[in-house]
């Protein structure tokens, strides 16, 4: 996710062969890469601008390219379930959160939301990212260093639904199994006006959710969900691909506003 | 989508009743904005923190919200039709733009997807929008100010499919009736590896758009629509809403390679 | 629903126009039926075959079909929410009546799924359709009647979720808010291997029956729902429909078989 | 599809082990059903209802059940690709046909659509069924045996793009690779309002077909197609399945009406 137009020793590449196929691999000088289509020689990409060609050992065409944000959540290690791209993009975009942002995420799992998060909120904003299994972030934080986004993000190994730390933030942003005990802590956290959003893949789980933010007099409480359906593109054959991801989860957002007076949470 | 927290005259804030009423608004001091449900006083605003709420001359509750990215593209003012906040959403996703950004697009329409794109690059990106109606640019350039992002764009009042001005940019993103005649001018100006996104409402404008890619050697070209499914959430009576949008448009990506050595395309 | 090929007096037609509009009336002699497209006369019809063309008092043309089943659903009188063509189809395939078969139906509504159900088991089978509402039985056996299907109706002004008079039913098909109280009643009047479906809006009603069926040893349990989307179709300019039915219901269905031994149903 | 009740040798039944696991076999005296969860003795179920319950050698419980249209259409051997149950009713019942009905449909394929039709059109209705493959309607031959449906269908080792044989239909229903060829056939074939119905996977073969049916003067032309998505149901954990067939085809329907005058397919 840098600027720098020339493939250099140390930067990550996506070795691209076809929709398929493709790796997000180091650049390393000397060292070779091998595929089932044969081995391709870093060497022979040191020095050339991004979008580059190469024949691999076997003769098979490859590309070599930078990998984007959504390159680096397909490819994030999967510990845990991936979240989605499109959840990932709908997520940002109906949180309101863009550069400068304060995010509290939760749960970190393998980082695909949150090197989404932190690339946004880039270069003055944060993301401080709840998740009670270390292992998990671990891997995180790895695939975080791959995207150069480690700076922008506190791992904390702690469990939301117990409290959060932070105030004043922007954006509560919340992927895990329980996401309604998160919701008195989400309020207290949120600035006024502030966003929560919260991905869950069962119908009872956004039930839950949606009456605890109601509880809790967040406004503009909605929620929807995004089937993506690939098309299959060629004159003379063009349709919707016979198989699809049916569905991915629900998308519940809604934004902080102040209690009423004589509120049973006025103290809180 | 300033960051000071206090509401202040001159400050854009959403004025919300319930999710189908909600008003984006200038605060004046000493003026009142007029609702079927009552007139609210701007004094009764100024100074107090976001997520306020405040009753209108009739008693009926309002907030007053910081408005957020998809607040501003749902209130543009439609001179055009308007790009969804999903697709947007989608479309900046998959081109893998973010701060820094350096972003070509057309048509500017009324602006919804510029302001997308010209919060997601700041603060040191830039976003050159093509468009050969003055009159709409002159709306999306009302609409960049609202959301005090026109710093981060250059309208220009000229037709994309004569040419692009730019080069080494990021990404291409077009919302127009005919794609396919820009593919060539989007691999010119594009870096190596960067990303070129189109929308289209039709088929036959996808087909033609892929097969103009494909000639001009774009790999990992793809496409696919967002099909956005509202829920009706309560407890004992929560269902998939009756009516929805059925169809927006289908997002067409792909990445700039170099041209094969010896392509007709070498020299250009 | 005859077969008789010329139109005569005392026939429906469904006078067609396009699309949006199409009129479901009986043939009278010296008669005319008036539009705001204009009158057409019905002598100018009768004795003609169906499929004519003819041209109103403003030289507006209009077609004189047959009326098949899907009119008839879309046309019966809306007292209540009408069930959907594609999902009475649906409830039809997967319940696997057919000529012959014995059913038993609730809530009979305005006829529509009755009407369909008496459709495809003529010319020996037969449908008990309960309802508690006398005024909806009324409009019912009035559309059925138009369909000149009544003869294979009994319409009975019972609550089915007290119990079901018949017994070795082949199907018993549900469209009414409570399914699951009907559930074990089902078990006691459909024969072994018979097929209970239930259509239901929302998804608290879905896993009410649901449990009720597996409690009742149902096997090959199921749901499902329809999205049904309508395309554009126009050379350069196909697409789906902008606006469509997001939501009409889900679809729950199984098959009976014998309790186990020691079940605590046995003796029911 | 017989009415008797009780289960006897030669009889086809459902042996039903769970919802992905079920097998339409023929009862044989004195012989095995060998499964991976044993094996099950015809004896044990000869003379039984349908609905009941055994248990294999292993213990693993089994139903008979009476096989219904769904099951047929599912079970139908898959020489061809197969026309699934969805697109099926909805064919049916959008072609407005039923008990009586004359047919005439192509191409037969493994007789899936066969099946339905003429389970539908029984006692007194029948299919003329046109394939130019005669490997595929001897499979489809043994499948409508096995549903004792054969007597209803005329199987045609005949090419329907050049010309259709019968007059006075009802429905033309298509499911081959080029239906606009067979368009002004099926005009000339239909009865006076009889309905057109052709399904087919891909935008382009769509288009054609429309256009087709416009010049040939059908009125109520008409394209959509059915997303089916199951449902996971269990209380705590309801959601929509996570993989799912995206799409199968496009059904597009007509009713056909007499040529205008001076109309240049007058004399056809």
């Amino acid at each position: 996710m840098t600027n720098c137009e020339s493939i250099e020793e140390g930067d990550y590449i996506l070795l691209f062969l076809d929709r398929r196929r493709s790796y997000l691999i180091r650049v390393e000088k000397g060292a070779q890469f091998h595929t089932h289509k044969g081995f391709v020689e870093f060497d022979d990409v040191i020095g050339k601008e991004y979008g580059t060609r190469m024949k691999s050992s076997l003769g098979v065409e490859f590309a070599a390219l930078k990998p984007l944000l959504p390159d680096f959540i397909y490819k994030a290690q999967r510990k845990s379930q991936i979240t989605y791209p499109k959840d990932v993009a709908l997520m940002v975009m109906f949180s309101g959160v863009g550069p400068g942002s304060k995010i509290v995420e939760a749960g970190t799992g393998a980082g695909a939301l949150t090197t989404a998060l932190a690339s946004y909120v880039r270069p003055n904003g944060y993301v401080h990212s709840y998740d009670v299994r270390a292992e998990f972030q671990r891997v995180a934080l790895k695939n975080l260093k791959k995207a150069q986004l480690d700076e922008f993000v506190e791992v904390k190994e702690k469990d939301i639904t117990l409290g959060i730390d932070e105030t004043e933030v922007d954006a509560v942003i919340l992927d895990l199994a329980t996401p309604w005990l998160v919701v008195p802590h989400a309020h207290r956290a949120l600035k006024g006006g502030g966003s929560l959003v919260s991905f869950s893949p069962t119908i009872d789980q956004v039930v839950q959710t949606v009456e605890a933010m109601q509880i809790h007099h967040f406004v503009n409480v909605g929620t929807f969900e995004c089937i993506m359906r690939e098309m299959q593109v060629m004159r003379g054959k063009t349709r919707p691909q016979t198989l699809m991801t049916g569905h991915t989860g629900y998308i519940t957002h809604g934004r902080k506003v102040s209690y009423r007076n004589g509120s049973e949470f006025e103290s809180a």
